[in-house]
């Protein structure tokens, strides 16, 4: 019998916004697959550790790395590494040496992505489009990240160029209406704001 | 100086896909909030529990633990629920008792949301566009909750009706050709995929 509830569809990953801004993301490796997430972390505002020899960098790393927009710690991993690290993502070309980073990450409940190893995987990642505040991210749960990424580009394709700008000004705006209208203990009430809009699932700040 | 490697874009979340499938997701609360965390973790496969006494269960929480959905206690939260919890999402108008649920979450290191408490999160959620195996999450990264919902409904209108049931052939396809040519220890190989196709940045899975 159908209920007035929304169904439950099973099969999907609980997609999230996880904040790093700050804190300690260590990249195990240096090649392209590294380079990509790199990016992802320093676009959320990480501190961002790369530990890898040096002739293991891309071009892209190395630049990151001249540039001190990284930490590199020119060795391969050792466990002491994860200390202090908020979070690991590795990508290396060595499924030993992957499963033992992913083993003492486990071990210290450090959230962990092993590249290419789904089974050693808290989270995946997937295609993100970027505009000023806007992040649209393209999850397939596996099912073919050529298709995540023609998905993303389609989106791009179609949202106004003006978007990110658009969101900046909201936010401007809310920033100002706070400042005008503080009220510092206001959870209880913003949660009767969230009960209030039904048809709004998300929640705040998103 | 322009180089020639993407630049960094500050300010935004690491958006990925958490794997939830089987492992425990405890919800503290049992309103319209909590019931928006309950079927985001339900759609991910989780295994719910929620804490809430009776009496304080929305209509559709009250349904998802008739119908045995969710695990329910009726009382409270106890820090012993948190035994065995893989992550929490906190949704009560009690900011004291959230902030212990917080920080006991903290010393276990468990991921947590504690909602409308920004300082009290992991992570947060956005607005999700789901399509069988597809799903699309827009983030403003705190700028507005109800353009991230405006953004999402734009991008649903305007994705084929059809996408959610291509990208399932696809990852049919796909199987069918890891049976034909299985590889077990493709890992490294896989990494070389990646590498050859620059302008993918997404990671397998995704």
């Amino acid at each position: 019998m159908a209920s007035k509830f929304p169904e439950v569809q099973g099969g999907g990953s609980l997609i999230i916004a996880w904040q790093v801004k700050s804190k300690n993301v260590l990249v195990v490796g240096g090649g392209e697959v590294a380079a990509g997430r790199i990016l992802h972390a320093l676009n959320a505002d990480a501190q961002v550790t790369v530990v890898c020899p040096v002739s293991g960098l891309n071009e892209e790393v190395a630049f990151r790395v001249s540039e001190g927009q990284v930490t590199h710690i020119d060795r391969n991993f050792e466990p002491t590494d994860l200390e202090g690290a908020d979070m690991v993502l590795c990508a290396i070309d060595d499924p030993d040496a992957s499963t033992q980073v992913w083993r003492l990450c486990k071990e210290k409940r450090i959230p962990a992505n092993i590249a290419d190893v789904p089974s050693e995987c808290d989270f995946y990642f997937g295609s993100v489009h970027r505009d000023g505040p806007l992040q649209v991210m393209v999850s397939t749960n596996g099912n073919g990240p050529k298709l995540a990424s023609i998905v993303r580009k389609k989106i791009a394709e179609t949202l106004p160029d003006s978007m990110g700008a658009a969101i900046d000004n909201v936010g401007k705006l809310r920033k100002k209406l706070r400042e005008v209208a503080p009220n510092p203990q206001e959870g209880p009430k913003r949660m009767k704001w969230h009960v209030q809009r039904p048809t709004l699932i998300s929640s705040y700040p998103n």
